[in-house]
């Protein structure tokens, strides 16, 4: 399993990192031997919304590639989410069979156009803009819709991480996981 | 208020991003304007424990000028808080009013001769390593010794950061943040 986890400026970094946390441990903890991820961004170097700086390990690359792609959410996607070259960038993402996202990060699934006549969710503070996307706005913590996956708002980025790692390997590693992470979600 | 986070080769990302976040909501979210903080290491880039590169924005700087001081775990703790040079850079934080950790990060606070005589906490698979340097081994998510405060394993951090808004700005601001994250621990 490749997974992709998408990077760019302005993002919320515990969106990403709340998700790849768990789902990167599928390997880490010995479960699933052929799991890889990259970072993926359009620039050389990326700066989270509080100026943190991340550099990605594919620059440019389309997603096509990856069985599961994971995006972060951000204030930031209120506007990027009318970015033509940026948007054209995460619909390569299209042959995907897993897209997943984390806050308002469906908002940018929805602007590449993945969430039509999907149920799904975001940050509270993002229902509206996501209702323009989507057949129904719901309010869960991951919304499981079979190809696309939504999470609510940040910390819900551990729920999502936590429930892709079940979906791909059962009820028992992801109690694993989240033993070891310490988690009682 | 000047925050260090130290980032380390080996850390888990969770551990320090989990924290991060409540605590640089007291300033974007306009609680705390004087709020300010770095990222620090004794390398130009450091990887996780997952090869994720960070760059830190202090490379070397004695850590004493931090009112806080946050320090992540990671398996590697368990290594590191052997290696002199480490562990004699974490030494200058010994005028910083807060110092505090996530998941065995405590380990790197007992090397450095922090918790002699405080009680504290440590990822459960730490507990017998932590024993060490410690008056006592809690379990709890966050144990605030005053000028001491340490959390449990990994997702701990986000409580971790929650508890330290709470002792600087208070019950609401804490209840705002923990909301705009979408936090229900």
């Amino acid at each position: 399993m490749k997974i992709g986890f998408v990077i760019y400026d302005g993002m919320t970094s515990l969106d990403f990192i709340g998700a790849y946390d768990p789902l990167t441990r599928l390997k880490t903890m010995g479960f699933l031997k052929n799991v890889s991820w990259d970072v993926c961004a359009i620039s050389e170097q990326i700066t989270d919304d509080r100026e943190l700086a991340f550099s990605p390990t594919q620059v440019g690359t389309p997603l096509g590639r990856y069985d599961l792609v994971v995006v972060p959410g951000g204030y930031v996607t209120r506007k990027i989410r009318y970015e033509a070259p940026f948007v054209k960038w995460l619909q390569t993402m299209e042959p995907c069979p897993f897209k997943a996202s984390v806050c308002s990060g469906s908002l940018l699934l929805g602007a590449a156009g993945f969430l039509k006549g999907k149920r799904a969710t975001t940050h509270p503070t993002a229902r509206v803009e996501l209702a323009e996307y989507c057949a129904e706005v719901v309010d869960q913590r991951v919304v499981d819709e079979g190809s696309v996956i939504t999470a609510a708002g940040v910390t819900s980025a551990i729920d999502l991480g936590l429930h892709l790692v079940e979906k791909f390997a059962g009820f028992d590693v992801k109690e694993k996981v989240r033993r070891q992470m310490d988690y009682y979600g």
